[in-house]
C-alpha cells in the first residue's frame, strides 16, 4: 500500500526499529524519517533483524519534503492541552478515510518525538488530525506501540469480526451415549450413586455429559478413559 | 474491566514497562507476571511513569495460579510452525468473544515470551487462541506492540468507524461570490484575464472557488488577502 509512515525527530533508536517491525508485521514498507537525531537513526538502521524496511528508509530535512509526493498527509496526535487548528478524527473513523484514499493517491502518516509530539509547524503539513482514543488523556502512547495500534486499524478486516470461526466437529450423539453408559457403570461401582435416587442420577450424568462440548476427536480419548478407569475398578472389586 | 493480562516468562523489562503503558492507555488496571526474570520484574517496576499499574502487578509461580480465579483463559500466539491444538481465532472476532464475557466473567488473556511465545505446557491452560493477522508470518509482533494492538481491539467502538464527524462549517454562498468577485477584479488587473475569453474565465473562477471548501473562518482570512493585495496592484497601475 503507498502510505508513508513519517517519524519526525525521533529520538530513540528503539522507537524507530519498533515502528519499522510494525510496518513488516502488518504489510507497509515506506518509511521517512525527518530530521532524526543522527545517532538515533544509524543505531537503528543496524539493529538485528530490522535489515531491509529500514536499511531502504530515507531521512528528509523537512516534513514538507517528507511528505513532498503525498496527496493526504495524516497527523497523529493524543489530543493534549493546545487548542488544535485541525479536524480531529478518531482512528476508527479516520483509518476509514484513509483507506478510500490509499488506492489511488499516496497518503503520509506522520508521527511527532516521543516528548512533545508534532509541533504546530509539523501539523500545518496536515490536511487533519487522527487520534487513538484512550482511557488516560494525560499518558501519551508509546511512539512504537501508536504506530502499531493505527497500521492495525488500517489492514484489520471488519468481516473477520462478524464471521463464524470453524468449530470443531462436536461428538455424535452415539459416541456421548456411550460415554454416559460407561461413566454411569464406573459411578455404580465406585459406589457414587445412590440407589433410592439411581433413576435421577441417570438423567443428570446424561444431561451433565451432552453439557461438556466433546470433540469428535476427543470422544475416543474419554471413552479411552472410562474403559480404563472401568477396568481396574472390576479387578480391584472381583 | 475484569481482563488480567498475564505476560509468561518476559525477559525485558521494557516489555513489562510496554505493557503496563499500553494497559494504563486503554484502561485496563490487573498485571499479572509469571515467572518472569526477577530483574526484569524488579526494573520494570522502578522505571518511571510506570507507578501505580506495575506497583500493583501481581507475580506467580505458574500459569495454573495466576488463572485460577478466571473463567475464560485466551493465549496469544503469532501462528508460528506447530502444530495447534486449540481453536484459533483472528483478533477481529476473538476480541467479540472476550468482551461478551467478560461483563459476567474474568477472563486473562496471555502473552508468552519475546523468544519462544508460550510453551506447549502453557497453551494447555488455554481456552483458545487469539492471533493478530499479519503479512509477515515468520516475522512475530513486538511483545510491547501486541498487548497494545489486542487491547485496542478490545476496547474499540466501531459505532465510530460509522460516525460521520463534525465538519468545520463551510462559507455561506454569498462570501464565496465575494471571494470570486475580489480575485476576477486582481486577476484582470493583473493582466491574468485574455479579453478574448473573459466570459469563460468568468465561469472557471467562480467553480474554482466552489470546490477550494473554504470554511466560514478562512472565508474573511481569504477576503482580507485578496483585498489587500488589490489595494497594492491598484497603487502599483495609478
Amino acid at each position: 500500500m503507498p502510505l508513508a509512515v513519517v517519524l519526525v525527530s525521533t529520538r530513540n533508536p528503539l522507537n524507530i526499529g519498533a515502528a519499522a517491525r510494525a510496518m513488516a508485521n502488518f504489510g507497509f514498507a515506506d518509511l521517512r524519517v525527518v530530521n532524526p537525531y543522527d545517532v538515533a537513526f544509524r543505531e537503528a538502521r543496524s539493529a538485528v533483524g530490522a535489515a531491509p524496511l529500514l536499511a531502504a528508509a530515507r531521512s528528509f530535512p523537512s516534513v514538507a519534503e517528507a511528505v513532498a509526493d503525498c496527496t493526504l498527509v495524516v497527523g497523529t496526535t493524543s489530543v493534549g492541552h493546545r487548542e488544535l487548528q485541525h479536524p480531529l478524527r478518531r482512528l476508527e473513523y479516520g483509518a476509514r478515510l484513509i483507506r478510500r484514499a490509499l488506492p489511488s493517491s499516496g497518503v503520509a502518516l506522520l508521527f511527532g518525538s516521543e516528548k512533545f509530539g508534532l509541533s504546530n509547524e509539523d501539523l500545518a503539513h496536515c490536511h487533519w488530525l487522527l487520534r487513538v482514543a484512550t482511557a488516560t488523556p494525560d499518558l501519551s502512547m508509546n511512539l512504537g506501540q501508536a504506530v502499531a495500534v493505527c497500521l492495525y486499524e488500517l489492514v484489520r478486516d471488519p468481516r473477520t469480526a462478524r464471521a463464524t470461526p470453524a468449530r470443531l466437529k462436536p461428538a455424535a450423539a452415539g459416541d456421548l451415549e456411550q460415554i454416559t453408559r460407561l461413566l454411569l457403570d464406573v459411578l455404580q461401582r465406585s459406589g457414587y450413586v445412590n440407589p433410592r435416587t439411581a433413576a435421577s442420577t441417570v438423567g443428570k450424568v446424561r444431561r451433565l455429559v451432552r453439557r461438556l462440548a466433546i470433540t469428535d476427536r476427543d470422544s475416543s480419548v474419554v471413552l479411552g478413559m472410562l474403559r480404563q478407569i472401568l477396568w481396574k475398578i472390576r479387578g480391584s472389586s472381583e
